[in-house]
């Protein structure tokens, strides 16, 4: 018997599992091709693939879904809760979508004004983030969502308390394709001496526009494989999202860090650069424990 | 008669002006798809290209080209000077090309290390600044070239001491073109409210990367138009190579821009929000006046 069903609906992928009243993962199911980029838009389309995805799994045990499937472009759009928010509050508007087959919620996004003044917003993390905090006992501290859109969070008293969003997966992917650097770059395996090159440079003033320059002129006069480029970048844009994080956040001593096995080594590796202790945690298990938290504390769970 | 043949040879374009030795433009021509990276790569390639686009003009006149025709990609490599670069030093290392119909000759590029510790290079720019130098008696100052790759250059005891590329236009094409913020991004007329507002954001601290998701939030929570947001973004990048550039030479109060009239616009703009007086400056002339000094300098004139 299921107690609920997870899912991780994002721009580009559908995720699923059913887990039992402890949270273990009794069945997980996985469409590369199923993210709400791919629908059609309209509701009937997510109500139908979602039926046909979880079919025999569906029934009495509530359907949770966090991700970009609350956005414009998703199944229904779930106004954003305002930081600080607890995961009371978050459980409290979780946003019931028509669906015969089974009671199903959209877990909503979270928005906050960054210390840096700028808006920021988060959907999908938020429920990682409330994961985190169940399974790590978490009242304070700091925790990290590397990433395209890398998210910084402050948890104060149990509450998401302020966050801020770093584009460094994005402009990575970016800046490897087009472009200058892209030109003389190699997509290879990764090479701590070059990353950790990079990473130490971002120490370095002169803001990330001219920092970036350097990728080219260490290929160009200090004979930097193209392979060694991609890691140096890969370094210093991280770099620079931690020592942007710190200006915003100058205690940061100690993160908690979501993130999949290869970005855990590189965030690793250079929060350790910049004297901050990590602590890895499974993003999946996090995801889980989430939405088994915030079940709960609507009273979902039968 | 002309007194000498000037060409600015960069990678997508050709220009090409015959002066004579007052530094007045004769007659000029200009070919928008003449640029290296159009060529064979064949140094016969360049040879006869530049015989047909001249033709009637070639004889004792000497031709001065400066850009990335001294490039690896060029006509012939030319190897940098380096900082710091006296008008003499560069023209003791003008680089003559193989040409029957004409002496021809190639400007060096100039090297350095920047006060980041990045290495840094220019090529074709270094004419530019010895122009301004030659028109405006800069023995000491701070030159600004805005662009693709704007470069902020320090000149001392009339020699280029240092200097820094920021990638900042590159980096607005990129952004504009591809990801996140393209999505909702239109490109349109100068909007100086909007503008201004993303030069003030890069005041703000957070880093470029975390700066940059604010784009995206003016207009998801903030109603900011898609040409505002294209004129946010310009003020951001703007004003982010400036907030870069000043910490690495905090002195800086006043400074020489080189630029079109759009662009000397945007950036007279932003510097004055930094406090920092523009002069601003032709970039054709400058070239001209630049490629005259250094004939004179190194006795090429008849």
């Amino acid at each position: 018997m299921s107690a609920i069903i997870t899912v991780d609906w994002g721009t580009t992928r559908f995720r699923a599992a059913r887990l039992d009243a402890s949270g273990a993962v009794l069945e997980a199911i996985e469409d590369p091709r199923g993210g709400i980029l791919q629908m059609t838009g309209e509701a009937t389309g997510f109500e139908r693939y979602l039926a046909d995805k979880l079919g025999p799994w569906l029934g009495d045990a509530p359907v949770l879904m966090a991700g970009m499937i609350g956005s414009r472009q998703g199944w229904i759009e779930t106004p954003y809760v305002e930081a600080p928010a607890s995961l009371s509050a978050i459980a409290g508007k979780l946003q019931r979508v028509p669906f015969a087959a089974a009671p199903a919620f959209v877990v909503p996004g979270v928005v906050c004004r960054a210390a840096s003044g700028a808006l920021d917003v988060m959907r999908g993390e938020e429920t990682q983030i409330l994961g985190a905090m169940a399974l790590e006992s978490i009242e304070q501290g700091l925790i990290v969502l590397p990433g395209t859109h890398s998210k910084w969070t402050r948890v104060e008293n149990g509450q998401i308390t302020g966050f801020a969003t770093s584009m460094t997966g994005e402009l990575f992917d970016l800046l490897g394709t087009h472009g200058l650097l892209a030109r003389t770059m190699t997509p290879g395996a990764f090479d701590g001496t070059s990353f950790l090159a990079g990473v130490e440079r971002a120490r370095a003033p002169g803001g990330l526009s001219h920092l970036l320059f350097g990728v080219r002129t260490e290929g160009l006069l200090n004979g930097l494989s193209g392979e060694g480029q991609h890691n140096f970048l890969s370094g210093l844009l991280i770099g620079a999202e931690i020592a942007g994080m710190r200006s915003l956040d100058p205690d940061a001593g100690a993160a908690y860090v979501i993130a999949s096995s290869e970005l855990a080594k590189r965030y690793g590796l250079a929060l350790t650069h910049f004297d901050i202790t990590a602590t890895i945690l499974s993003g999946e298990t996090c995801a889980h424990a989430g939405l088994l938290a915030l079940a709960q504390h609507a009273e979902l769970l039968s």
